[in-house]
């Protein structure tokens, strides 16, 4: 039996009132669900908009001394009508005049766009009969804009530790000072993060419109599976490669923390959506690939030199033309005498001559440097990929019937991914390659 | 129609007088074969000695003071063989004694050595009607000991100029001083490459006893096949991974000057062997891969620290660890927030507690670095692997089927190579599988 699961709704969990009515039947379906992080009310639909946007517009014009009267109407009414719908007793009213007022007199641009959190807080505070604990108390930002991590778990781990249910409003804190300050956008999972990290908790849920992480990308493949459970680290693979999910920040805490993170829909309560945790369950069942992902527009700097291998420190003198350049390399894949570079194109580009002309004079006459680009990086994760012996045969068999030449190859580092390098115009095909070889 | 060929005849090639009557004989066969680099005379039998050997001990007698007579007699008795067997006219029982008197005066070793060679070359020259040009006139050494390549090419290319063919003794050449002094073991290929260089020769013919370059090492596969045509790319790539070719050294004066190298058997003068060029034939027939060569005992550092990736230069500094100790890295597979360097485990082991050490620092608390010996690492070399999508496929589909488990993969800095790491245990295994999928 779980004892403490903390529960971060996004946006379009909390966009109406039939919205919250759902979040209440998630809560009572468990009964250690027994602290909410919301974000601000959302989309209700297509065009809508979200009311985070509305407050900087609101914030945008006010400095401008422009009315944002229209823009508020807005945001007042999309509270009302939870309020409304739901019978609250609290006076959301007052609360946004207060909200208002701070606006027209001037508060800071990050005030501002918090108040959509913080009104979400105090209506699901009182739907729900929990305690509402302002972030602003709880978060700590240093002076100089970042987290101050160790201050948060202290105030945060102490202000929670009755154990009462408690809602805790996404996305901002404030410094010392008291300044309030948001994280980017998005913040309201590492507030949730936070929160579970300072109460301990076994779980945390993250709840969302889509059931889980895909195992590709969308755009790219119809309808992909979910993946049912991924450790942290293969994650951190995946979204390294491009695949859209939790922001690095909001991972940390948590995992650091050896707490796992269920990503849900609130949609589909039933849905067990996607289990993220430091080691993957035994289970039989599970598939051999957890996901794809990759990304265009890499460029390879091949560097070919006589008897580079023989001359200890060359590789090491390449990798510093690109620190002292400021661009990160993704991989180094080695020959005898060649080595090659893979970087981001949009990062070589702008410094490109002058990165290409200290290489060469490194390699000298004995050598060469080539410069290629239209290279995209596809990694597909899995657990135990080097422990199972037909992974890559699998893989590079699946590229190969679909005529896809392989430009690059790396594995080896973690057992987490095969990492492979085509043409950028081989991209799509590749991905669709590799998950219908390995997913369906 | 070939213009100029430059042969070089290994010590088995010149064992015997019936040797040098098949050597002529191919002379006869091209009669733009008009160079000839000998080596001293090698082994008759399995358990016979090699000329150069009994030099040796000879040298190494005559400076402890002790008497080198009986295996002076045998050195004597070979040659000896030859001329009579060739009715010589050349007064070689004159040249042996110099050559006896010589090592008992206390000449230098590389001297007494070189002279297998030299009276060989005096025997050949002969027996052929050919100029023999003492290579002490041509071959030039720095003081340091190290080659003088440029003055080499002066001299060699100005006293061959008339195109007179000429005989000159391998292995050996002079300081400016006038001191003789010999290459490493096997220089008189090296001597052969510099003779082809200065000659601008259109071929360099090196003859041997075997039919060209196997496909894969003879003690692992059952009768491998020969290589028919290699790059010296391709080449360096299976001579740096274990596979036994020619020295190094001895191929770079021809490369460098584009002249191909022809590896043929004495014994079988009509085998095409192995011709190594800069590029490739466009030949129709060329198997997909040219050759198979490994390694055991490689040592993988792994290092993993959370958040790798977003720090520019740690990969470099890690590469900075291993420059300090001296230790060439082989491979440097990278995932996200990870890496791992693939080095001898030979030149490892002495500093492991400090590279170790070093490295954990660097890492800090965020990470881990683990050490895993017994890799072996194998390289499939073949020309245009890239351009050819299913070359991969096949080798992991091979290794599949033979139940290998790959533990890292590393192609791109070439399109000859991929690379492979597996257990020690799985080496023969791989090549193997390799061999058969893409061989026979």
């Amino acid at each position: 039996m779980l004892e403490c699961i903390v529960t971060k709704f996004g946006g379009s969990s909390l966009s109406t009132d039939e919205q919250f009515r759902k979040v209440r039947s998630i809560l009572e379906l468990e009964p250690t669900r027994r602290y909410l992080v919301p974000s601000a009310p959302g989309k209700r639909f297509a065009k809508d908009e979200k009311v985070t946007d509305l407050l900087y517009m609101c914030h945008s014009l006010a400095k401008k001394k422009k009315s944002f009267e229209a823009e508020f109407a807005k945001i007042r009414e999309r509270y009302l009508d939870i309020a409304r719908g739901l019978h609250l007793k609290v006076d959301i009213e007052e609360k946004l005049r207060e909200v208002e007022e701070g606006i027209a007199s001037g508060k800071g641009r990050d005030w501002c766009a918090s108040r959509g959190e913080y009104l979400c807080g105090l209506l699901m505070a009182d739907y729900l009969g929990w305690r509402f604990l302002d972030a602003a108390e709880g978060i700590v930002f240093k002076e100089d804009g970042t987290l101050d991590d160790d201050k948060t778990q202290e105030k945060l781990s102490s202000l929670l530790a009755d154990g009462e249910s408690t809602v805790v409003p996404g996305f901002y804190g404030a410094r010392e000072s008291g300044e309030v300050q948001t994280f980017s956008r998005g913040g309201s999972d590492i507030t949730g993060a936070l929160v579970a990290r300072a109460v301990n908790a076994d779980v945390y849920e993250n709840w969302t419109d889509v059931s889980g992480f895909l195992m590709a990308d969308p755009r790219i493949i119809d309808s992909p599976a979910e993946i049912s459970s991924i450790t942290y680290k293969e994650l951190r693979e995946l979204s390294h490669m491009g695949a859209s999910v939790l922001h690095e920040d909001a991972m940390f805490p948590v995992r650091r923390a050896g707490i796992p993170t269920n990503i849900r829909n609130t949609n589909k309560p039933y849905h067990p959506g996607t289990m993220i945790s430091k080691n993957a369950p035994n289970e039989i069942s599970v598939p051999t690939i957890t996901g794809i992902a990759g990304h265009r527009g890499y460029s390879v700097i091949n560097v070919e030199k006589s008897m580079m291998n023989s001359e200890v420190g060359f590789g090491r003198k390449v990798l510093q033309v690109f620190e002292d350049a400021g661009i990160p390399f993704e991989h180094m894949p080695t020959g005898i005498d060649s080595l090659c570079v893979v970087v981001s194109s949009e990062l070589l580009n702008p410094r490109l001559d002058e990165v290409v002309a200290r290489i060469e004079k490194l390699v000298g006459t004995n050598g060469t440097v080539t410069v290629s680009d239209r290279m995209a990086i596809i990694a597909t994760v899995g657990r135990g990929m080097v422990h199972n012996c037909g992974t890559a045969a699998r893989l590079f068999s699946a590229m190969s019937r679909a005529r896809i030449n392989v430009r690059m190859i790396d594995q080896g580092s973690s057992e987490l991914s095969i990492i492979v390098g085509v043409n950028d115009n081989d991209f799509e095909a590749t991905i669709h390659a590799i998950y219908h070889e390995f997913v369906e």
